[in-house]
């Protein structure tokens, strides 16, 4: 790390963060500028360190220069993360990963049908929500364990990988038994007792950002779950909160390579999340594809209006079909992959 | 709720919105301005009704016209809520509440000095992490039980509250066996399982504001563990993520007058995480008193530069002792009692 | 507009808001709900009306039905506009518009060479500044006039329109002069009385989005231009001031859509200065086309580690023919043109 | 500046930045540690070589040492200083400094009114606008130079300073020959051309803080005044642009320790912009008196509903009589005057 210390530093205070390095094994370089002293320190850096010295006298700032995360690094791992979840499919690869289905399981019956018609029009992986977080403690909740078993039926029928989300400690378990890619959702991604539960699991983990979460604190909430031992995390870019109320979020289309550059997890974007309108679902999905993401998950449903969450963020099974076509001849333009 | 149809809007579709409220029974009231017609409609608002009008032929918006909050709300209890903390403490009432402590309980022996020093400041609740929310894997996550115990002996001795944070589902029961507070932080403001659960406990909760929470959100969290039955919620203004990178949040002193026009609920600021640098605790901690907070959760710490965690944010005790005195002056000339 | 009362309103606090707006020209027309009474009003609504009542004893809110802007409103004018730049090129239509050219113009000959370099790879119009706003007194401000006389012979000797920035009242003759588009930047998007000076002015305006700008007062600031008789209004996305650091800026992907939802004006991204990085500018150059973009803004200089601004943010020649044909394929996948 | 190189930069990536550097006239210090190299280099630092190096090869980051701005920091005047406003009063010194008055200057009457009334209440300086930054194109802008006619008239009847805003160079002489204080508005924050022209200008400029604008984008603005050789610039908070939209910015009370941390300037509050509603002015008035701010600049108007402008944020005068009352009691309980 290098400290930057104050104009006004005396010769003491420069010796005294100097004497503090050495003592917890640091070796110390200092450089003396005309106005000021910054001082290289070469070692085992922990967290406490930088604000041992930050708080010693005339210190301006302290800057660390190894990046908080290692495992999710590109620096450690400089192949992309391909990740199988299973039935042939991977996230990741050339092959775009299309994550589709309505918000929340409402009946065995409604979910079949979204299910059949969302793989007739080219998506792979099927989503949909047993546990629903939702803002007001008033609304629906999901249908919990039988949406579980409506899914697994569905996945099984289709030959399809499912994807859902889990919002409780005590439910990992049960989900883990259903569900082939566990979903933490963006109001959970710094629940940091849960990110270490699903790290435990030997599922794929699909991990959304939170609503307002930065870059880096994304990638260490992934580096939780890979320090309990699973490599297989999904970035899920959903939008981010702004002043700008046209949308229901801010999509964050830099997210895309930015996180590509820093980090081999592959990334994936939730056009229906970051709008909170269908007619602006298009548009984003096609913008995030050219853009290099690796997926899409997609809310579909037939009824948006009866839907039992989320209804005007959801496309009906007749625009999801074209949007797979516009997505389909946009992949094939910058080198990847959508069979529709 | 009021519909505003679009321009555009025809007489047939302004029909079939009428038909459709009538029949999922709401009274419907149009008028007709020289460009757009607007639809008041009254009756039983469920959620799902909004969607379902808003995505419609030629609808254009769809205004609520009730909150989406009720027992939180001034408009249900007009008064506002004292709450009783235990040990002759009260929040809301015309005393201040000065929660105060060290970030983390690192140790039994340094846990009790701290409640000493702050206790004898005029700090009348003790605060301490057992189990600590880090934004690394690799970083100190807490004593936990332990760290509960101690928590405890401190508060048994010097005859005050304690108020620890609960961030697991599985760690409630627990927590409310040593706590006489329970804190939700603010990173799991929207863990909809864990409001539900502390809202069955007999026992006040502290409820932070999220990283970037809305009031609106904020207050319906509260209404979620309002609605399982435990009306004592005091909210904690702890600053929202904003661009300006100066301060670690950005402390949002309006939320205070905004809250208490809303709710009948306290609220108290903590400047330390609002700020996270102890130079600037105090001017906020001294303008929130000011302008109507009900109280200030501080960190303090004998020694910032070796803390566990949070310690660039940590007031010495004797620079917590001088604000107290400075905070007992501003408390007497809003007309509010601080003892010290 | 639509008047919300408080529950606790009186009859007499609804016939006093009632009197007030008949009195103001305003028919009122009341409905009575359960809890709350809301008054629908049909009339000349003038900005002020909306205080005076908001004022009003018992008023929860007052809802606007119509929105601020007329001019720019798609409600008004149905179809695209297509904006003709002069030179054969048009902004709006099927063919993109690409700005392309150094941040600043920095002297004859390297303006000279980039701008015929841009042309070969596929830019039909080319951008330079010569009144440069800089965050600091000390940083270059560009060679101004003399720049805009370099810029112009280039555009002769090309054939092409030339795009440049002006930031002062006084300046516009001069601009105006020399531009096929003049620039007003993100810095004066609320530069009322710059706005008002260039809507006299015959030529078309690029109107770059504020630092921190909703669309609202983005298209508010186009209907200023549009009010003093300039129709031709290029809207420019150039991303948003949001907490993300890993960005120069965000960029609003979704703004896209949502304008051209709201209003009949053409709209381009900026991705160089939305990213800040020229790692990113590609990717988000692809994605604002899949989008539906009417063209893109990039910088170009050959050798950014010289540029006398921007540096970073630059595309090296080589990097932009690349960039223009990548572009090409992708505006073919989207049913537009781009001639490279 | 120090220089920051990838992990896997090589001996040749570090020896050509060191090259480069010694090329330009710095000397340089490299620091070998486990994993990346730094690179310490002395010299005269130019906006420019930041880039030039940021984008050779292997370079991770660049991170500067030295601060943007010179003159108003508290470095090179480590005293606060006390800017005089003419008629005996200052900002910056014990005394509060309270700048009261109606948004618009409505009418010769009106003004001379509420001018009386508020230096009843204690104000000792006269606010308000002549010219106007309106959202809108059709709303108010403002009586213009009559309204600086009627503002001096009160001045100078009431022996009182006036300060009142410039939107446009060219009206910089006008506005001088009138106002003792001259505001830069948010709006024009980073209009680079007028800060130049009010630096030329022998008096005091009130420079509030733009829209989103980070501190040190303000303190460079304060830089741009002070670079043209005006000294005298008071700061101004008048609330930032997040995501909350119970208030129509969102004060940020640190920004008051931040500044005085960081530069000599006295700075004051501006409540009713901040808040966009009466009744929260006073909360945070009082707030930001407590948190050591110089003075407040409030809005008072008899008739907030008739008002021209920004009723809903005007204080009525016995209210902002009681509010002063109360502000001169906290303002002696911080060791600050307001006499009253």
């Amino acid at each position: 790390m290098i400290i930057i210390m104050k104009e006004a530093a005396t010769k003491q205070d420069i010796d005294a963060v100097e004497k503090k390095l050495t003592d917890i094994g640091f070796q110390t370089h200092p450089i003396y500028g005309e106005k000021k002293t910054v001082i290289g320190a070469i070692g085992d850096k922990r967290q406490i360190s930088m604000n041992e010295i930050l708080l010693m006298n005339a210190v301006e700032n302290v800057v660390p220069i190894m990046r908080p995360y290692k495992l999710v690094s590109k620096e450690l791992i400089k192949e992309k993360s391909v990740i199988d979840a299973g039935y042939g499919v991977t996230i990741g690869g050339k092959q775009l990963a299309v994550f589709a289905g309505p918000c929340a399981v409402e009946s065995r019956e409604h979910f079949l049908k979204m299910a059949r018609l969302v793989k007739a029009s080219g998506a792979n992986i099927l989503r949909g929500g047993a546990f629903k977080p939702r803002t007001s403690p008033y609304s629906f909740g999901g249908l919990e364990g039988e949406g579980l078993k409506i899914m697994r039926e569905a996945g099984d029928e289709l030959d399809m990988p499912i994807c859902t989300e889990v919002m409780d400690t005590r439910d990992v378990e049960l989900v883990a038994q259903y569900a082939d890619i566990i979903q933490i959702g963006a109001r959970n991604m710094q629940n940091f007792k849960l990110l270490r539960e699903v790290g435990k699991i030997n599922k794929p983990i699909l991990l959304k950002r939170g609503l307002a979460s930065t870059i880096e604190e994304w990638l260490m909430a992934a580096e939780y779950i890979m320090s309990e031992g699973n490599d297989d995390v999904i970035l899920c870019e959903r939008g981010i909160r702004t002043y700008e109320t046209s949308t229901r979020n801010t999509f964050d289309l830099s997210a895309i390579p930015v996180t590509q550059e820093l980090s081999h997890l592959p990334i994936i974007a939730d056009p229906s999340h970051a709008t909170g309108a269908y007619k602006y679902v298009g548009p984003v999905a096609k913008g995030a594809i050219a853009a290099g993401a690796d997926g899409l998950m997609i809310e579909v449903h037939d009824c948006p209006e009866c839907a039992a969450s989320d209804g005007p963020q959801s496309l009906k099974p007749e625009k999801f079909d074209e949007l797979m076509k516009e997505i389909s001849t946009i992949a094939a333009a910058v080198g990847r992959e959508l069979e529709i």
